[in-house]
C-alpha cells in the first residue's frame, strides 16, 4: 500500500508488550488517518464506561494521512483518547514534528494501552521500540523534559507532559516541543499511565504512488497558499490577525468572563491606538521569528520575546488568537506581557491554555460576586484585570497548589460543582470543555456548532466561526450570524469537512484558501487512489458519526448538547452584537434542524439507516443506535 | 467497459439524423443507467422552459444498468422527458421487453429529439436504425399496433402510443406490449413528435466482467426472492394482495374521490365475504396465467379473462393494486369486470389508468355536487358506482370525444381549471399528477413523499407507503404513520434508494426482500467495479438532486410541494384512520424537516454545497442553486 507506512505500533504499558500490527488497506481508505484512525480505534478498543484515567483508556497517536508527504500545511497529528474532562470522545490536534517522525520511523499510528507501574517514557528509533524508566524526568517542566530527552537520545522528536498531567489535571495537555495537543485532558491520560514522554527518531522513507506528481503538487499548493491574499497578514500577525475586527466590527470577543463581548479598552482608545492584545501592536514589537509547522508555506506560528515591562524576558511560542482571550481579555487583562507569561506557564506545567484561562475567568467572576473570598484564593486579590494575581493563580493551577490550585485544577465544570451555589451559571463550558474565543451569543451558528461538538465546546470541530463571522465562503454564502435558523446543514457540512482535515492532517487555517478540492489529487499522488470529493464527504461524515456514537455509548444525550447559562440568559450588553443571545427555544430549534440534517433521531442519536449509509454497518447494529 | 453496450443512439426526427455516440465510463459509473442516465441527459439537453410538446423536448429511453443481465427483477426501463402534465421533470418506469432488446441491440440509451413531419416509427435491428413512415399505424389502438409491427418485422419488441397519445393527451402513456410507462404524459411527448412506435430487435451480447459470478448471483438472488415469505401471495394475487388489509386494517384506501378511506362495501360484508375488487376474490377466478417481467422469479403480473357477468370476455393484463382504486374504488365501483373493461380501454387508447380514473372520479364528484350536469357529460349519469357511465366516459377520454372527453382529456388539474368554481378542491393531484391508491391523510410520511416527489404526486418516487403502512423495515423502524414529525430522513432515504432502483432497473416490489445489499456484488460481476453501498447512496442522492434542479430551473418552488385540498381540509370520516388529515401546518413542518435533511434551502432549492457534495459541481454553479 503506497503512501502509508503500513504498520501500527501497539504498546501495552501494563504488560510491557510491544507489537507491530499491519494497517489494512480497507482501514486506510475508509478512515484515512488522523482522527479517522483515532475515532475508529477508540470506538473499537476503549470499552464503554471505561475510566478515562484507568488502564482501559488508550492514548492513540495518529498522524494525518498526508503528514510527512511534504504537502503544504499537512502537518497535523491527532491525539485520541476518552476525555477525562468530558467523559466522552476526546481528541486534540497538533502541528507536531513528532507525527512526521513517527511516519518516518515506519508507523501510521501508535496505540498506547494499560498503565506502567512506574514513571516511564517510550523511545522509538525506527524498529527499535523501548519502554524506559522516567524517574529522572518525572516532575520536570515540559521544556526541560524535551531538552533532557534530546540530550539523551540526540535528535529525537518529543511529546511530553508537565506536572499538571502527572498530577492528572483534567485540563492538562501534551506538549510537542512547544506545540500543544491541548484540549480535553490528554495530559492526564498520559499521566494516569505513568507515561511522561514519547521520543521518536525515524530515518525511513514512505513510498509514494507517484513521487513526481507529488512534487508538483507540493509546489503547486505551496504557491497557492503562499500567494493567497490572506497569507501576508497571517504570517505577519498570526492567528490573532483579526482580533480588532472581531472586537470592533463584530463585537464577538468575549471579555471578563463573557461580561462584555469586546475589550472594554476599545471604548477609550484614541484614533490609531491599538489594544495591547492586538497582534498589530505586539507582533512587530516582540516577534523573534516565525516558527512554522512542518512544511508550511504560510507560517502563522511565531516565537516571541517580551522585551520591556515587568514581564521582560518572557519567551513563548505563540500567542495564538484563542489565548488573547483566555489569558487576556477574559481575565480583563490588556497586557500582552502578562498573557505571554501565563501562556508560558501553561505550556511549561502542561495546562490547556484555553481551559486554564477560562476556568480562572470563572474564578474571577466568583470572586467579584463574593462566592470566592481571599480565604479561598490564598490571599490573592482575584479581581478582573489583576495580572499579578492571575499569573500567580495559573502557577498554582499548574502545580495543584493551595486551595485555589486544587479548586481550579480540573476545569470550570468540576470547580463550579465543588463551589456550588450559583457559581455554575458563570462556568463557560460545554460538556465540560471550556469555550474558545467566540462570543456565540452573537454567532448563532457557532453556538450550535459548539453545543453539538462531540468533544465539547470547541471551535475546531466545525470551524464555523469563519463562515459565520464573514457571512460565508466556498459554496456556503449568505450566512446570517444573528439568526438561529436553518443552520443544520451549514454546521454538518463544516464538521464533515473538518473531519477530513483532521484525518489528512491539513491545517484548518487553509480552509479559506482551499476547501476540499485539493485532496483528490493529493490522494492520487500519495496513495494512487481515485478518491472523489464525494467519497471524502462521506468519509468525513463516517468519522464524525463514530465520534457521536462513542458519546452515545457513554450515555450522552440531547441534554448534553447544551449551552452555557450566560449564552441563553445574559444578552450581550454593548457593541455591534448588543442584545443578542441564544434562547433555549432557539437552541432547541437549531438542535432539531441539525439532527434532522444529520439523519439522527430527535434525541440526537445516529439512526441505523444513516450509519449504514455512511458504511458503519457494525455501528448500525448497536442496540443504542436509533431506529428513525 | 464491461456490463454496458457502450453506445448511445441519438435520433433526430426533424433532421432524420441517426448518430451513435460513445457512453463514457464516467457517465456509466456516476449515473448507472435508467433514471440516472435519463435525469442527467434531460438536464443537459432539454432547455429551460422548453415546450413539453414541442421539438425541444426529448424522449430518452434508458434501460436500467442491470437490464438484460438476467439478474432477477432487473427489468425496468425508464422513459424520461419533460412532462406535459406537470411542466417539470418526467419519467415513467416500465418492465418492458423492449428495454432488454435495446441492450441486446447494442445501446444503453436512445435519445429521441426533434419532430417528424409525418407520422413515423423507429425500427432498430442491431446496427440498422431507420425512421419509417407510420401513416398506416396512426390511429390504431395499442394492441393492434404491436401486432402490426410484429407482422411486419418479425419478433420485434415494441413500444407504442394509442390514439390518446396521438391526440396529445397530457395523461397519455406509452404501451410496451401491455406494460405501460404510464405516468406524466410520455405518450403525448411521442405524439407531439409524430412518433407512433419504436420496434427493436437485438441479437448481440453484452460482455460482462465475470460471467460465472454473474450466473451465481442470478441463481442466488433468484432463490432469495422466490423463497421470500411474501412471494407466494404476490404470485397468487399480484400487487393488490394487501387490498383488504389496506381497507380494513389501515383505512387508507381512498374511495369515491377520497370521500371514504375504505371501500364502503366493507360495512355490509358478512364474515368471509370479500370485496369484489379483492384479488383473493377475483384472481383465482379469472387469472389465465402469470405474466412476468423479464427474468422475474416472483412474477406478480397476470393475464386475466373475465368469464361471467356483463363484462364477460374482457381480457387484460393486470389488474394492479393502483387500478383497483383509480378505476374501481375511487369511482365507487366494486365490480372487477367493470374495472377490467376500463383498464383495457385505458391500455388500448393509451391513457394512464391512474390519472384517467382519478380524473373521472373528480368528474363524478363534480356531477354529484352539480358542478357538472348531463349537458356537460353528454347525457351520462355520472353517479359514483355507475359502471356503465364510467366505462363510456373512459372511452370518450381515450377518443377525446364529446364535451366530457375534451374536458377530462388532459387530467384533473386542467379540467378543474377549465370548469372553475370550487371544482379544484376535488381534484386529487400534486403538481398536476393524479394521486395513486394511498389515502395520505392517514399516512403522513407518504403525504410528505407525494408532495415533494419531483415528478408529482407519486407513490414510486419514495415508495414510502411500505414503511409507513407497516411501521418500517430494514433499518427504518418505529415509523408512526399518524404523526407528521421527523419524516424528512425517512423520505430522503427512500427516495435515494428508489433512485438507485430506477437506475439499475430493479423492481420496487423487491425492496422488502433486499434493500441495497444486493447491488455491490451485482455491479462487481456485471461491470467489475468495486462500488460500495455508500457510493450507491450518494449516487441515488445525486440523481434525485438533478431531478429537483430540473424543476427549479423550470420555476418550481416550495409552493409546488403542495397537497390536494381534501388532504388538508377534509379529515377521514370513518374507519381505522378516522379523523386523520394533514394540516397545512403539518405539511409545512414536514417540508422544513425534509428540506433540512436534504441540505436544501427553506424554499426547497438544492444548495450549492449539497450539489457539490454529491458530485454535481456544474449544477452547483447554476445561478438558481441556493447559497445556504
Amino acid at each position: 500500500m503506497k503512501g502509508y507506512a503500513g504498520r501500527v505500533l501497539r504498546i501495552n504499558l501494563t504488560k510491557k508488550e510491544i507489537k507491530i500490527e499491519a494497517l489494512s488497506e480497507e482501514m486506510a481508505r475508509r478512515y484515512l488517518g488522523g482522527v479517522g484512525f483515532g475515532a475508529r480505534i477508540l470506538y473499537n478498543e476503549v470499552p464503554a464506561k471505561a475510566d478515562p484515567l484507568g488502564p482501559d483508556n488508550k492514548l492513540i497517536i495518529t498522524p494525518g494521512a498526508f503528514v510527512a508527504s511534504g504537502l503544504p500545511t499537512m502537518s497535523k497529528t491527532a491525539l485520541n483518547f476518552k476525555s477525562p474532562l468530558t467523559g466522552g470522545y476526546g481528541r486534540a490536534m497538533v502541528g507536531a514534528y513528532l507525527g512526521e517522525e513517527l511516519k518516518k520511523a515506519g508507523y501510521d499510528s501508535i496505540i498506547i494501552e494499560g498503565k506502567s507501574e512506574k514513571p516511564c517514557y517510550i523511545l522509538i528509533e525506527d524498529d527499535k521500540v523501548e519502554i524506559r524508566d522516567a524517574s529522572e524526568l518525572w516532575g520536570m517542566l515540559t521544556t526541560e523534559t524535551h531538552k533532557k530527552l534530546q540530550e539523551m537520545h540526540g535528535k529525537v522528536r518529543t511529546g511530553v507532559i508537565g506536572p499538571a498531567g502527572e498530577k492528572l489535571s483534567k485540563i492538562s495537555e501534551i506538549d510537542f516541543e512547544e506545540r500543544q495537543a491541548a484540549r480535553g485532558g490528554g495530559g492526564a491520560v498520559m499521566g494516569s499511565k505513568n507515561l511522561k514522554a514519547i521520543a521518536v527518531k525515524g530515518t525511513k522513507e514512505i513510498e509514494y504512488y507517484n513521487k513526481s506528481h507529488l512534487r508538483e503538487l507540493i509546489i503547486k499548493w505551496g504557491k497557492i497558499l503562499k500567494d493567497h491574499p490572506a497569507t501576508e497578514a497571517d504570517v505577519k500577525y498570526g492567528s490573532g490577525e483579526f482580533y480588532e475586527w472581531v472586537n470592533k466590527e463584530r463585537g464577538t470577543f468575549p471579555a471578563l468572563n463573557w461580561k462584555y463581548s469586546y475589550m472594554p479598552v476599545y471604548d477609550n482608545l484614541k484614533e490609531g491606538e491599538k489594544s495591547h492584545l492586538d497582534p498589530y501592536y505586539w507582533a512587530p514589537k516582540y516577534t523573534v521569528k516565525n516558527r512554522p509547522c512542518p512544511h508550511c508555506t504560510k507560517p502563522c506560528g511565531r516565537y516571541l520575546k517580551i522585551t520591556d515591562g515587568k514581564y521582560a524576558g518572557t519567551e513563548v511560542e505563540g500567542i495564538e488568537y484563542e489565548i488573547l482571550y483566555s489569558l487576556g481579555g477574559d481575565l480583563g487583562i490588556d497586557d500582552i506581557g502578562a498573557v505571554a507569561k501565563m501562556n508560558k506557564l501553561c505550556d511549561e506545567y502542561g495546562l490547556d491554555a484555553i481551559s486554564a484561562g477560562v476556568t480562572l475567568a470563572w474564578a474571577m467572576e466568583c470572586y467579584e460576586k463574593g462566592l470566592l473570598t481571599k480565604e479561598d484564593t490564598g490571599g490573592l486579590d482575584l479581581r478582573f484585570g489583576n495580572d499579578d494575581a492571575a499569573v500567580k493563580a495559573i502557577e498554582m493551577m499548574g502545580k495543584r497548589e493551595g486551595k485555589l490550585g486544587e479548586l481550579l485544577f480540573n476545569g470550570s465544570k468540576e470547580a463550579s460543582e465543588k463551589l456550588g451555589k450559583d457559581s455554575w451559571k458563570y462556568a463557560i463550558h460545554i460538556k465540560g470543555l471550556e469555550l474558545p474565543a467566540y462570543d456565540i451569543r452573537g454567532l448563532k451558528g457557532v453556538a450550535l456548532a459548539f453545543s453539538v461538538s462531540t468533544r465539547g465546546g470547541c471551535h475546531l470541530t466545525g470551524g464555523a466561526y469563519g463562515v459565520e463571522l464573514t457571512g460565508g465562503w466556498w459554496k456556503i454564502k449568505g450566512v446570517d450570524r444573528t439568526k438561529a435558523e436553518w443552520k443544520g446543514f451549514e454546521i454538518k457540512t463544516l464538521e464533515d469537512l473538518m473531519a477530513i482535515y483532521d484525518a489528512t492532517g491539513a491545517c484548518k487555517f487553509s480552509r479559506h484558501m482551499f476547501f476540499i478540492e485539493a485532496f483528490p489529487e493529493m490522494f492520487k499522488a500519495v496513495t494512487g487512489w481515485d478518491i472523489s470529493e464525494e467519497e471524502l464527504w462521506v468519509t468525513g461524515e463516517r468519522i464524525y458519526n463514530i465520534t457521536k456514537m462513542f458519546n452515545i455509548r457513554e450515555g450522552f444525550s440531547r441534554k448534553d448538547d447544551h449551552l452555557p447559562w450566560k449564552v441563553s440568559n445574559a444578552p450581550i450588553v454593548a457593541g455591534p452584537s448588543k442584545g443578542l443571545y441564544v434562547s433555549e427555544e432557539e437552541l432547541n430549534r437549531m438542535l432539531d434542524e441539525y439532527y434532522l440534517t444529520r439523519g439522527w433521531s430527535r434525541e440526537g442519536v445516529p439512526t441505523k439507516a444513516k450509519l449504514s449509509q455512511v458504511g458503519l454497518k457494525d455501528l448500525a447494529e448497536e442496540s443504542f443506535a436509533a431506529e428513525i
